[in-house]
């Protein structure tokens, strides 16, 4: 089957011009006139949409000008350079032919939708401009993370997402079962009897890979996962979704600040690299999103980021001549009021590092000071906290006496502490939530946009 | 902190001739004489590990010769060139100090371990050569995947994992719930109230996400997927895991003839792409796990996949001059005897098309004798079955008819039935089981030993 891409055209015009082509795609609009007409027709491989001018030559002139928004046809046509139009190029046919019917009814029609309304079709919604750009960006962008790491020799690792370690806590995971929840089989106690389950025991989805990964890095020096992560939380706001993608990088022989100078670097680089690889999407983002997104990137690959202790920040934040919601305080979390400050106030991307022990994970280095761990947070300008990873505790006796103030049970991972027994060293890592990544990269406001299928509480469709 | 990774000195000897140099890196081996020793040390940058020769001018050099293995160690000194030697290289070490202890008992010595002991210390196999070997190819196969089809335009989507659409038959699908399994809450008629759990109804995870890549595909023409999937299958084989990675791409019109091209393109590029940047690991597997891996490898870049029917195939079969343990037939599938014998007939890969509808998918294309459809399985020397595809039922109308012969539930997936409604096309896909390809590739012949923590029934350690 012979068939030009709309990728190869737009990327190859002068090759193309005046040449014949097979194009195969799906009718965006159609305007006909008395002896001609225009069908806007796009392929999905890229963002632009073609014009094709058809005119009374063509046999099935009158059944051509019918032709309803969402078909899918085929088109033979010369390529005719337009540079002084505002599209480089339109497609002379001379075939034009229906391959798949589309009724008046198709809910994807050439004016605004709501997103809301999309949500409603997301199995139609790739087909408009706005979901074209996002998910082809969110696929670049995964590329440009696996190019980052595997340029640099990380091992990419696929840790397991079924776990029985519930050392995260299993009330934040689901649990998986193959009963049938009808009828579970009890002991002679009455519990429920797992050790029927396939695994012999209660078995949950992770919410993390960072402990696997550890082991791995004392392996291979430097490794990433990236893959699906759960959460449990019943919270139905812009940012949470109960299914989203991470990636997990974790370094041997890596210090917080070695850690913080390959957070930047991956970051400049997934940026720049979507830039180059999305130029239309970028634009129209830039356009039809949030204006300033090109701007914004822009300025991130451009800027040093700024590396501050938290009990810095506080500092600034209580000189701050603001009146805050919540009151700033060396010992606790900073709230988005805070974020927002501080990247005003720096004029770009912060790393704050050093947070107070007590609301941070146990596996986290102790500092010297005793009360604060070798933990980063990244906050960028627009989009609050876009990373967090730490420096991870190496000495066992000190790791030990962390799980036990923060009620870890050590026996159920002692795999884990093997880590620091054998060969231990210093280490670190971070976790990048990818779905907070798209909605950076595009201005996309809402993590029900950036996700294919998004799984949320009470929506689970598709 | 200065470093310097193996890798760079390895692929870079020339470079670092008589240079000095930094390595972080754990101990494998340590013979030490009177007065000088030397350390095998591996930083996990690449597969091969470096000699660091010590004399007793080092002020601690009674302690280096009691070094143990598996100790994380620091060496700065001298890159000396040994193009004599066996090793290419080695490191005349100027300082040596432990970084990390490892104790006697260390699980990993260097001796031969058995895979089954390995797999009881799967946090630490990823320190041996084997595993080194392994998981670095993975992570390679894996990048080689992606840049296949990113270069290609194909859009990588993120189906979920989470689904409520049992389509494929729930007994298969691990089920998920967020309540106390000990407490379920019921209704009125006594039955699980599922409305109660986080997404109202009984949600799964999926064992496939062609469904949803389908409806992408007819948005960008061609994507891909790339994620893990699961099966409650309660099977103790060598071949079978209840968490895999799985590759499918769908492609917009794209009949059976053009994704066998797809096919043969994508597996021939990946395996190139893996021995082009995993030389030692593939001569390793080559040498210590199948002998004639190598060889294996380069005859499928060289060959020419041939294509031919399950019926001709059964007729070669059936004039085979063999005692078949299953007999041939034209109306079933093919054993594992019978695609080894066919790759052999051919000596190469084949591709298996057109096979008995009953025995194949709803959503595959019914051929026009009504018999049989447009499916296909890539069988290969040694390994059989690599990947399984089909052109898609387009037509509606048939596709309805199938799922009722075949008791699929139309209602509960008519989203999915829009994909031919609103402008449908000639479509096709295919999937690849990820582990079955490392398998492949290293020549490793359980798929234990080829994921990093693998779950197999009753076993969910890690």
């Amino acid at each position: 089957m012979r068939r030009t891409k709309l990728k190869e055209i737009f990327t190859q015009k002068e090759n193309f011009s005046e040449k014949e082509v097979y194009v195969y795609g799906w009718v965006r609009t159609n305007r006909s006139q008395a002896q001609f007409g225009f069908l806007n027709v796009n392929d999905g491989t890229c963002f632009e949409t073609v014009q094709v001018v058809y005119d009374d030559k063509l046999i099935n002139f009158e059944e051509i000008s019918k032709f309803r928004v969402g078909m899918s046809v085929f088109i033979k046509g010369i390529v005719k350079l337009t540079p002084e139009m505002k599209q480089p190029l339109e497609i002379h046919a001379t075939e034009v032919k229906m391959l798949g019917d589309c009724p008046e009814n198709y809910p994807i029609q050439p004016k605004r939708h709501t997103r809301e309304f999309l949500r409603d079709v997301a199995h139609l919604r790739a087909r408009t401009n706005l979901f074209s750009a996002v998910f082809r960006i969110r696929s670049v962008a995964a590329q440009a993370v696996h190019t980052y790491f595997q340029d640099r020799g990380y091992v990419y690792v696929h840790t397991p997402l079924i776990t029985c370690a519930d050392c995260e806590g299993s009330d934040q995971m689901f649990k998986i079962t193959t009963f049938n929840m009808e009828k579970l089989p009890l002991d002679e106690k009455g519990k429920v009897d797992f050790s029927k389950d396939l695994f012999g025991k209660q078995a949950y989805i992770t919410g993390s890979g960072q402990l696997q990964g550890e082991t791995f890095a004392m392996a291979f020096s430097d490794i990433y996962t990236f893959g699906p992560t759960f959460r449990t939380e019943n919270s139905n706001t812009k940012t949470h979704a109960n299914e989203f993608w991470m990636i997990e990088p974790e370094m041997a022989f890596c210090d917080l600040n070695g850690l913080m100078d390959i957070e930047e670097e991956m970051l400049k680089f997934v940026v720049k690299y979507v830039m180059d690889k999305c130029p239309s999407e970028i634009d129209f983002c830039d356009s039809f999103v949030e204006k300033g997104t090109k701007q914004k990137l822009q300025s991130l690959v451009d800027s040093k980021f700024v590396r501050i202790s938290h009990h810095d920040v506080i500092d600034i934040l209580k000189k701050a001549n603001v009146k805050w919601e919540f009151e700033p305080s060396y010992d606790e979390d900073i709230a988005k009021e805070h974020e927002r400050y501080i990247t005003e106030y720096f004029n770009g991307p912060v790393f704050i590092t050093d947070w107070p022990k007590d609301i941070k994970a146990y596996y986290m280095k102790l500092n010297d000071d005793g009360k604060t761990v070798a933990a980063v947070d990244l906050v960028v300008p627009q989009a609050g906290e876009l990373m967090g990873g730490s420096q991870r505790e190496e000495d066992l006796e000190k790791l030990f006496k962390r799980m036990e103030e923060m009620h870890v049970n050590a026996s159920e991972i002692d795999w884990y502490l093997d880590t620091r027994r054998y060969g231990g060293c210093v280490h670190s890592g971070f976790g990048m939530g990818f779905e907070r990544l798209i909605m950076y990269l595009t201005g996309v406001d809402n993590i029900r946009d950036v996700i294919p299928y998004p799984r949320t509480p009470k929506n689970c469709e598709y």
